[in-house]
C-alpha cells in the first residue's frame, strides 16, 4: 500500500512544532518583506527568500517598465514591492498572473509551480491578514483602496511569496456516550496517491483552501460535497464554527507558508445515515476511527502536518487534553494560534 | 447602586484590545528583564519597570550581602537577577517574602502592595511559563533545578515584577434549544463593592488565581464552592476544560500583567436545581442572563477586563462569532492566545 512511512511516536508538542516550525529572525537565510507599494510604511503582504528577490531583480532589469521596486534605507533595511505604477488590485493581480504563468512555463522552481503543481485557484491577499475578508467582486478596482482585499494570485505560488493563506478544516465525528465521559469516533480520509501534495497521508474529514471571493462557510459547504459527498443540508444543519488555528510552516525545501485554518466541526447524530464518501478523486477512502486510534496514527506521523494540529485543537476544546494531564498544554494552545510575528514583517 | 459606569458600546475587538493592551517594544518606558541568575542566558521570569529597578538598586546598595545582581553587556542590554548566592527555590522565595513584606509595611506602591491590597496568596514562578506546572511540595529544594518551578511570591506583587500569572475561569451556563440553533443563559456574578480589585464589576461565573502547588482542576473545584457555592460533585461531573486564553495586560498605572487563564465550562442540565450563590463575600449576587444581554453589558464596559475575553472565547467556541459575521475574527482569535512576546524578554 502506498503512503507515508510511520515514524517513532511523537509527543503532541512535537506534532505541533513540526507544523508551526518557523520563527522570523531565528535562522540564517535573510528574508525580505514584500510590501504593497514602494513606501517602507506600506502594508507587508509576504516574505521573500533571497532566490526569489534575485529572480525579481532579473525580471525588473530586463523589462522596459519594471513591475517591481527594490527599496532600502540607511539602516540597511531592504524591501521589495510592486513598482510605483502598479497600484490597483487588478494591476497587481495581472502582474502576478503573468509572473506565475511565466515561472510555470519556464520551469523555475518546478517543485512548486510546474504545470503538475499548478492549482488553478486564485488566493486573495489582504493588506492585513488578520482583518476583514472583504472582496470587491468581479470589478476588482471598484472600491479603490478602501478594502482590506489587495489582489489575488495563483495558489501554487503562495509559498514562493510567503503570503498568508486561508483554508477551512472540519472534523466530522460521532459522539459516543461511554460511561460518564463522551468519546469520539472521527471520519478520517486518506489522500489519493495522485495528489500533488502529501499523497497517501491521512487528512481531516473535510479541508480546503478558500479562493478569493468565497465565504468561509460557503467554502465548508462546497468542500464537504466535493471531498466527502456530504449533502449541503446536512452541513448547513449540523456544522458549526469553533475557532481557527494559525501556524507558520516552512516546507522541507524552505518555502514559507503562514496559514490560517478556520475550524469547523460536524457532529453527526447517531444513526444519521450520513457517511462521508470520496467524490472528486482527491480522497481515496474514508474510515470511522476512534479518537484514540487517530491519536496513535497522528503520533506516528501519518497525518498531513496541518491536519494533526486541527485534531490537537479538537482535543483541547473537548477537554481530552487538559492543563493537568498535558505538561506542554500552554505551549500547545498558544502555538495553535500564532500571529506569525506579523508585526515584524516590515519592521 | 455602586459599580462601574457604562461606556459607549465597544466592538468585540476593542474589548479584547483593552485586555491584551501591551506590546513589548511598542512604548517609551524601557523595561528590564528579570532573570533567575546573573548569567544573561538564564531564564527570564519577569519584566521590571525603571522605578522597580531603581528601588532594587537602593536595596542592594544598603545591604552587606545584596540579594540582587545588575547585569549589562557591551551592546547596552541590561538585566536584573537574583544575586549569585541565591540559587535555590527556597532561597528565592525567602528573598521575595522579605522584600514584599517590607514594601507592604513601608508603604511603597500602596496601590499595589499595601496591607489593604495584600492577598496572602503565593503564586508560583516558572522557568518557562508555557511549560509544566510542576511543584516540589513542602520541601522546595528537593528537586534542585530539575523542575520548571523556580520559586513563589506574594500575588499582590505580581504586577510590580511583571511575572506571568495563572488562573481559572469557568462559564456556568444553561443551553436553551431555540429553534435550530442553541442559545445560552449564563450565570453572571457581580463582584462585591469591597473587593480590592474591580469592585462592583461583573465577573465570570467562577474565577480565581492558582496558588503554588494547586492543580488546575482542583482550583476550579475550590473556587466553584468558595465563590459560587457549587458542590464539588456537580463540578467534577459537568465541568470540562476547553482551552486557555492568554493576554498581556498593562494596568492603568502601568504595571505589567501577562496572564494565562485556563478556561472551563459547566453546562448545567435543565432543571438541575443547581444555582450559583455567593458564599465567601467576594461576590455580591448572581444573575442568570441571556448571552445577548451579557454581550450588551460587556460592550458597555461593565465586565472586569479579562472576564470579557473569556466570554468572547466562549462565543468563538460556540460558533456565535464566525469568520463570516465578525470582520475582526482572526485578530480576536489570535489575541486571545498571546505568547507575551516571551522569546524577546531576555533577548
Amino acid at each position: 500500500m502506498s503512503g507515508p512511512t510511520p515514524t517513532p511516536p511523537q509527543t503532541l508538542l512535537q506534532i505541533v512544532k513540526s507544523c508551526d516550525n518557523f520563527q522570523l529572525g531565528a535562522r540564517t537565510e535573510k528574508v525580505v518583506p514584500w510590501l504593497l507599494s514602494p513606501s517602507p510604511c506600506s502594508a507587508a503582504v509576504g516574505l521573500l527568500r533571497p532566490e526569489i528577490v534575485e529572480q525579481l531583480r532579473k525580471e525588473a532589469q530586463s523589462s522596459p517598465s519594471p513591475s517591481w521596486y527594490f527599496g532600502s534605507d540607511e539602516a540597511g533595511k531592504q524591501w521589495v514591492s510592486f513598482a510605483d505604477g502598479i497600484k490597483t488590485p487588478s494591476a497587481r493581480s495581472r502582474v502576478m498572473k503573468d509572473l506565475c504563468e511565466r515561472w510555470r512555463d519556464t520551469g523555475l522552481w518546478p517543485d512548486e509551480i510546474s504545470p503538475r503543481k499548478w492549482r488553478n485557484e486564485l488566493y486573495p491577499v489582504y493588506r492585513n491578514p488578520f482583518g476583514p475578508r472583504d472582496f470587491p467582486g468581479e470589478n476588482e478596482d471598484a472600491h479603490g483602496d478602501s478594502l482590506n482585499y489587495a489582489f489575488r494570485m495563483e495558489r501554487a505560488a503562495s509559498g514562493l511569496f510567503g503570503i498568508v493563506t486561508f483554508g477551512v478544516h472540519m472534523t466530522v465525528y460521532e459522539e459516543v456516550e461511554d460511561g460518564s465521559d463522551p468519546s469520539y469516533n472521527i471520519w478520517v480520509p486518506r489522500r489519493a496517491a495522485t495528489k500533488q501534495t502529501w499523497p497517501g497521508y491521512l487528512d481531516n474529514s473535510v479541508a480546503g483552501g478558500i479562493e478569493a471571493g468565497l465565504g468561509v462557510f460557503d467554502c465548508v459547504v462546497k468542500e464537504s460535497m466535493e471531498e466527502a459527498s456530504i449533502p449541503e443540508d446536512v452541513v448547513r444543519r449540523y456544522a458549526r464554527p469553533t475557532g481557527s488555528v494559525s501556524y507558520f510552516f516552512q516546507t522541507p525545501r524552505g518555502w514559507l507558508q503562514p496559514e490560517v485554518e478556520y475550524v469547523y466541526e460536524l457532529s453527526l447524530p447517531p444513526n444519521s445515515g450520513v457517511q462521508p464518501q470520496p467524490l472528486d478523486g482527491e480522497v481515496e477512502s474514508f474510515e470511522l476511527l476512534p479518537l484514540k486510534k487517530v491519536v496513535e496514527l497522528m503520533r506516528a506521523g501519518l497525518f498531513k502536518y496541518n491536519c494533526a494540529v486541527v485534531i490537537v485543537d479538537f482535543m483541547v476544546r473537548k477537554g481530552i487534553i487538559t492543563p493537568d494531564n498535558e505538561p506542554d498544554y500552554q505551549e500547545i494552545v498558544t502555538r495553535l494560534h500564532g500571529r506569525f510575528d506579523y508585526d515584524r514583517w516590515a519592521s
